[in-house]
């Protein structure tokens, strides 16, 4: 799914929800197969199949299938292949590296992967992200402020002209990059800072993780990161809706979890949009 | 090989070179094979081949193999496997993600891969970076001061107490890992700079990329950037050894060029050390 059709399904269905796939095997409900990539992948064909129409986008995290190195890999595969194109895929993978090898990555992720969107961490610098912006309807999606405690260390530095970190790094990639090209991740557990960030950015898209197991609220994060159009915005979910238990089966948890996002998704849409 | 043998085996040797592993196809010299996995590994065994005897280490540049795929990953898995314990193995892989996630980055490169070092990107703070710091004789590698021109963006950016992102990053870090650990990223581009660098973290290993194709002297970098002991410094080189071409053949270039290196480097060695 392009950027464009994914502006569209958002404002279509009131629903911004991106599904986080990290699959643990230790959290996997029994029964097991005789080895972990069958056990995950049977998981994850239950997970994507009963959050399928809840979600607009799907959010594969590299490092839980690289764990097992090339079998781990040929997963990956397999699964954007069972998602299909119906939905926005993102590998969540935080590359970035010297242009020469970020033009690898990107042709890694883009022409043999066929994901719509990557993670890329900026510390390099703008040259180590222009390759994933280079692609028709795919974009990059670059850490601005992330959602895990050491997000201060430098993120939050203060830098000489009295701001922060993250802002330098969404200013100068928002001027640089159109909101075609790159997308932010923004972290949900920091609410006063991601209206500062949709200030400096108004146009760009945010991927916000962090609401649910991490303590983000989704009501404050649509508040402060949606955009004017009531669509720019990205909620991702991964173990509140992977491992959400109830009285039923673990499957029927999963959904419900899933459509209990979007239901409050869609209460936060006023009519008028 | 751990990083005590690394230490041991560069004073010994007086040679400080590491080969770094970028195969593109494009570059590869005919003829080739009817795909390009096997005509990587045809070259890459070659390579090895031709430099184990002069340097003490290999840099696997994981960007030219995941442009394949799972299949370009279970490459390195054999490359891996064929170089064997006697070198010290860095992926060159730039991750850093939530501690949860680091976590399972770890696994993948520590226990499955099975290297002795990994790349990562301090841009997501200590807790990012913890995880790779936790394997005994094992390290994380975090870029510091990289060699392309958009480490000028951010890196180089001045924060509120008159210094450069980079220098917060290796106080920061230096402060709280040991060079057992962690090892920083400093371009050879910037000699200036590597002299701070090495002032601000005086006993961690430094990983030098940027001699040779992008315009770091060698000599300048022995002068700045290494430890008091001899040891502490790794410089790679890849473009510059994979690709040399000389009146032979291309694997004689190759060698060639790897043993004009290691020449070099112990040249530098004053014979007291």
């Amino acid at each position: 799914m392009t950027l464009r059709e994914l502006t569209q399904r958002i404002v279509d269905d009131k629903n911004f929800l991106c599904v986080g796939l990290d699959p643990l095997i230790e959290r996997i409900p029994p029964p097991h197969a005789h080895n972990p990539i069958e056990t995950i992948e049977y998981f994850l064909h239950r997970v994507i199949d009963r959050t399928r129409s809840h979600c607009v986008a799907y959010k594969i995290n590299w490092a839980f299938f690289e764990r097992y190195g090339s079998k781990g890999i040929a997963l990956i595969e397999r699964i954007i292949q069972y998602i299909g194109p119906s939905h926005f895929l993102i590998a969540d993978a935080k590359r970035g590296d010297i242009g020469h090898s970020s033009e690898q990555y990107a042709r890694a992720f883009f022409e043999h992967f066929g994901v719509d969107a990557v993670t890329v961490s900026p510390y390099m610098g703008l040259d180590s992200i222009r390759p994933f912006t280079e692609y028709e309807g795919k974009c990059a999606i670059v850490l601005a402020l992330t959602s895990n405690p050491g997000s201060a260390d430098f993120q939050l530095h203060p830098c000489a002209d009295d701001t922060r970190l993250y802002e330098i790094v969404v200013r100068q990639l928002s001027e640089a990059f159109s909101p075609e090209q790159l997308m932010f991740v923004a972290g949900a557990t920091r609410g006063g800072m991601l209206r500062r960030l949709r200030a400096i950015a108004p146009d760009h898209f945010l991927l916000v993780p962090g609401v649910g197991t991490q303590g983000g609220q989704l009501e404050e994060v649509w508040k402060y990161a949606r955009r004017r159009d009531g669509s720019g915005l990205l909620v991702n979910v991964s173990r509140g809706i992977l491992y959400a238990r109830g009285n039923g089966s673990w499957e029927e948890a999963v959904e419900q979890a899933a459509r209990s996002y979007r239901a409050q998704m869609q209460t936060l849409y006023p009519s008028a949009l």
